[in-house]
C-alpha cells in the first residue's frame, strides 16, 4: 500500500516531524510519502492561511493521483481544501480533523480540542458542526502558542495541554482530548500517561484510518458532493 | 459612499452584467466599482473552483481596503473565501449568499434555492447550515444548466426556474425562491410577476444590505472569528 | 419612500426618542412617520405586555396599509404581533428583533443580547430559536433596569451595558452585542467606541433594512405562513 | 377539584360541544366550568385571530384565579396567549397543544397533526419546535375545511381525517395522529377504530393531564419564564 | 382501573417505599400492584445495571399483560428496557423518566435533573436527547450518594438536593428540578417548600399520567417503533 | 494483535459466515476469534431481541477481557449492549453500527441504511441521532426480508438492496449505502460494482477500524460515560 501524506504548510521541519512519527506506526508493507507544497504559508492559523494553502495543496492531490498512490492524508487540523481535494481525487482523501473528530465521538461522550490562539475557537466550533459531530463537542482549549512555537518547544506545549485538558475534564465534561494541530504528532502518549484521559494525535489516527480504508478498498462517493468538477478554462 | 463589488470568476461579461444591474438600483450618491480577478476559473461550479478563486479574490479584497472603499460585496452565490476576506478586511465584506439567506428567512417561512447541477445540492445544504438558517431551508432546485449557459440563454433559464419554483411551492413548502447564482441578477422581477411568489436576486439584495451597513457605519467584529490573521512568511 | 414606524408601547417620550434618532439616519427622500398606539401598556417587559399590545399594534398596521406607506417597522425588541402583522399587511413589515438578529449573525460568530430583567432571558432564547439563528446565540445580559429607567438614565444604562458586554466577550464568546430594547436607540456608537466590539442598535438596523427592502421592491411572501387571514366575524 | 376550561373563540356551540365531551370523561368529583370570551373572533385560524383572542382570554384566566379554581385548560389547538396566561396565573394553565404534543411523543415515534388550511402548516411546524418536540414531528395534514365547517359536518370531517391519516402513516412515518382543533373533541375514538392507529383528541388529553396536575398539587414554575409580570399602567 | 408498577431493581425496601407513596395519591378506585423482579441488580446506577435488569423486567411486563392490568409504570429513572417493554406489551407502558421530562418541559423553561454519581451525567444528557426534549435541559446535578444511601438517609439526600438545586436555579437557568431516582418518591414536596421552585417526583408524576392514559383509553402505537416483535426461537 | 468478535445472536451459521469473511481481510499477524453466546435470540430484529441478547453478550465481553484480547468487535448492526460493554471492558469495544455510521459520514454527504422490516426504521433513526451523525442521514431502506432469510438467500438479498439503493440515490440524496446487518458481510463489493455507489459492509469496516485502534494503542475513555460500574450484589 502506498500512502501519500500532505502537510499543507511550507515548513519542512514539520513535514519531517510528521514523517518520523508515521514511520513508527505504519504497517510494515506501507510505502509512506510525506510532502509539503513549495508555495504557501509557513503555518496555518487562520482561514486566510487555509485559503492560500488551498491551490498548492490541490496540486499535490493531483500528483498523488497521477503517481498511483492508494490513499491521501491531509495533515493539517483545519482540513484545508478537503472537499475540493475529494472532488479532484479518485483515490480516497482523509482529513486529519474529520477522521479524528469521528474517532473521538466513539471513544468518549465528549471531546475538547486544543488550538493555538483564541481567534480559532469559532473555526473549531464550525468545523465540528460541519462534520456533524457537534453533540460530542465539549470545548476548545486555547494554548496561546503559535504552531511553530509548539514545534520548537515540545515540553512547554505538552505542559500547557496537560493543564488545559485537566480543566476541560473537570469543567466541560471532556472525556477525550484532541490535539488540534498536525505538528503535535507524537505528543499524545506522553500526555495521556500523565493525565489518565484519552488523548488523540490526529495525524496518527487519520493515518491508520487511511490504511484501513485502503485495505478495505473503500473510496469516497463520487456521485454528488465529491463529484469530479466540470472541466473548464482557468485563466 | 463607495462600494466595491467583486465577481470572483474571471468572465468579464458576467462582471459587466452585474455592473449594469447594480447601476439601476444604487443610491444616487453611491460610487460603484465592479471588478473580477485576472486569474482563476471562468465560472464557479464546484468547491475546486471556489478554492482556485480564493487567493485572487483576496487580492481584490486587499485592494478595496487600500483604496479606501466603504464596503465590499462578494458576488458569487457560494461566497468563496468569505471568512478569509473578513479576516483580512477592515471594511465590511458582504457575501451575497449569506445576506440573501438571512433576508429569505425573514420574508417567508421557508426558501428554496436554484443551482446549476445536482452535485451542488450538498453545498447548498451545508452553506445553509453554516449560515445557521437551516430551519428555513426547503430544498435546492437543480436547473441542469451551466452558469455560462444561464448567462447566454436568459429566457431558457427563467423558464426552468419558473417550473422548478412552482414545484417547490407546491411540494416543499417554499414561500421564497432564491436565485442561487450571481449571474442571474435582474431576472427576479420577471419570474416573480409570473409566479406570484417572492423571488430574491442575491446580488441586488446583498448590494442594498451593503449600502445599509455602510450607512449605519457598521463593520464585522474583528475580535474573534474574523480577527486579522497573524503576519507570517508566505513562501 | 414612506416608512411607518410603530412603537408598540404607549409612552410618547419613547416614540419621540425613536423619531429623533431615525431622522438622523434616514435617506434624504424618506418620509418618516413614527407613532404609538393610544391604548396598551406603557412598556413591554413580559409576554403579557406583548399580548395586550397586540391588537392596538395591528390597528396601526392596517392604518399604514390604508395610507399607502411603503414599509412598516415594528420598533419593540420582542417583535410583538409580528407574524399577525405580516398576515394582515400587504406592505412589508420588519420586526427590529428579527432584522437585528440576522444582521448580528453576519457580523460576528456569536452575539449577546441585553435585556431588562432575568425573567426575559427565556424569551430571548426562544425568539432566537424561532428566528432560526440559535447557532449564533451566545448569551443574554441582564441589566436589572426597567425599560423606562433606561430611557430616563441613559448614562447609567450605558455603563451597565459596557460592563455586561465586556464579560460576554470574555466568557461567552460574544463578538457582537445587541441592545435588546427599542428605547436604547442611539446608544450604540458611544458604547462601541468604549468597548471596541460591534454594538447593534436594533431600531436603526431594522430601519435601514426596511429602506433597503422598499428600495428593492421586496415584500414578504403571502402564500403560506403570512397569508391574509380569512375574513370572519369578530364579536 | 375545580377545572376551568377556556374556549378562546366566541362561538358558544363549540364551547357547549367541549363541555358535553369533557363531562363524559371527568373524574366524578371534578367540578367543570367551560366558558368562552364575549369578544373576539368566532374561530381561530390565523395568528391574527390568535392575537385578537389574546386579551379577552387573559381576562378569563384572571377570573379563574380570582374564583379559586385549581387548574385552567386553554382549549384551542394553537394555545393562544399561553405564555402570557402562565405569567398572570398562579394556578396551573395547560394548553391543549402542548399537552397533546408531549403525550404524542410518548405514544409513538412520530406524530402528524391535522389542520384546517395550508396556511397553518408553518404554525404547526413552529409550535412543534417551540414545544421542543420537533424530533417527533412527521407532518401536518391539511383538511381544507374551516373550523366551523368541521363543527357543522362531523362525518365529512372524520372521513377527511381518515384519508389523510392513512397517507401520513404510509408516507410520513406517522404512528400517532393528533386532531389539531379543539372543536374535534369526541371524534378520536371513531377514527381510531376505523384506522387502527392512535388518534389523540387534544381537549380530552389536556383535560386529563390537568386533572393529574391538580391531583399532584403541581404548578408551573414562577421564577423565570412565567414570572408574574411587573405591575404597570395600561393606557 | 388496575395499575401495575414495576421497580426494576431487586431491593424490596425500595418497592415498599414506592407502594406506600403511590397509595397516598392513587384515585380511590385504582387497584395498585407494585412489584420487583426476583433476579437482577439491587440498584441501577450504570448502563450495565440497566442491561442486567432488562430481561427480568420484561418478564414482569408480560405478566401484567396476562393478568389483565390496564397500564404499566416502569419505576426506575433510566427507563430500562422501556422500548422493549412497549414492543411486547399491548397495554400502555409509562417510563417515569419520559413522563417526567415531558411534564418538566411544560412547567418551566428548563429543568435540571439530580443523579447519583458523575458517571451518569452523560446518560441523563443522552436520554434527554432521545426523548426529544433537549431544548428544555439545563443541567444534571451530581449528588455523590448511591441510590441505596439516598433510601437510607432521606434527610441527607434532601439537603444535598436543596443545595444543588439552588445553584442550578442561579447558574444554569433551571426553573424545574427533577428528582432523578425512583427511590426519592415522596421527597419533592418538602424540598419544594424550602426551595420555592417546582420539584418533580418522577414516580408520582408518571403514576398520575398513567391513570390519565388509562382513563382516556389510550395506548402506545403498535404500527412501527413499538410493533410486536416477530416470534422466534430464544436459545 | 488478538481481536475478539462477538456475534450477539445465537445462530452459529452467521458466526461462521462472519469468521470466513473477516479471515479474508485481517492483517496477517492478527489472531481472530469469532464467537456467539449460547443463550439468547437466534436473530436480532427488535429492541426486545436486543434486550434479551444483552446479558449473554456482556458475559463474552468479560471473557475477552479475562483472556487478554486487544480489542472487541460487537457484530450486530444495532450495537446491542454497546454502552454497557464499554463500561465493563478495559479493552476497546467497537460496535459495527457506530464505526460504520462515522465512516459513512466521511465518505459521502449522506448515507442510507438497509434494514429487515419497517418496524426497524425508527431504531435506525434513533441510533443515527444517538451517534450524533443525523445530519448525514438520508433514509432507511426496508428489505422486507428476515435476517435469517438474507443469510439463506444471498442473491435475492443483493437484488433487493440494489433496487432500494438505486432509489435512495435518486430520491433521498444518498451517496453511500450502509448494509444494516452483520449477516450481509461480504455482499458489499458485488453490489458496489453493479451500482457505482459506495456500499459499506459494517462488519468489515468495524473490524479494520478495530485493528487500527489496537495498532494505535487507543482505548475508550473510562472517566465518565464508560466508567467501570460500581460493584454490587446481583440477585
Amino acid at each position: 500500500m502506498r500512502v501519500f501524506v500532505i502537510n499543507p504548510n511550507t515548513t519542512e521541519s514539520v513535514t519531517d516531524h510528521i514523517r518520523r512519527e508515521l514511520e513508527k506506526i505504519k504497517q510494515p508493507d506501507t510505502e509512506l510519502t510525506v510532502v509539503n507544497p513549495e508555495h504557501g504559508p509557513v503555518s496555518i492559523e487562520s482561514v486566510y492561511d487555509e485559503t492560500l494553502a488551498g491551490a498548492p495543496t490541490l496540486e499535490l492531490v493531483r500528483r498523488a493521483n497521477e503517481e498511483g498512490y492508494d490513499v491521501i492524508v491531509l495533515a493539517c487540523f483545519s482540513d484545508p481544501a478537503l472537499d475540493a481535494a475529494k472532488e479532484v481525487s479518485d483515490i480516497p482523501v482523509i482529513g486529519i480533523e474529520e477522521a479524528t473528530l469521528h474517532m473521538a465521538a466513539m471513544l468518549g461522550h465528549k471531546f475538547s480540542i486544543t488550538t493555538a490562539f483564541s481567534n480559532r475557537v469559532p473555526t473549531r466550533e464550525l468545523h465540528t458542526r460541519l462534520r456533524g459531530v457537534e453533540s460530542a463537542y465539549a470545548s476548545t482549549l486555547v494554548m496561546n502558542m503559535s504552531v511553530l512555537d509548539m514545534d520548537a518547544n515540545p515540553e512547554e506545549a505538552k505542559a500547557r495541554i496537560q493543564e488545559l485538558a485537566r480543566k476541560a475534564v473537570q469543567e466541560d465534561g471532556a472525556e477525550v482530548i484532541v490535539l488540534g494541530c498536525a505538528g503535535l504528532t507524537g505528543y499524545a502518549e506522553d500526555i495521556e500517561r500523565k493525565l489518565g484521559v484519552v488523548v488523540l494525535d490526529p495525524t496518527s489516527v487519520a493515518f491508520k484510518i487511511a490504511e484501513a480504508i485502503a485495505d478495505l478498498g473503500l473510496r469516497h462517493s463520487k456521485i454528488g458532493r465529491f463529484a469530479t468538477p466540470p472541466v473548464k478554462e482557468i485563466k
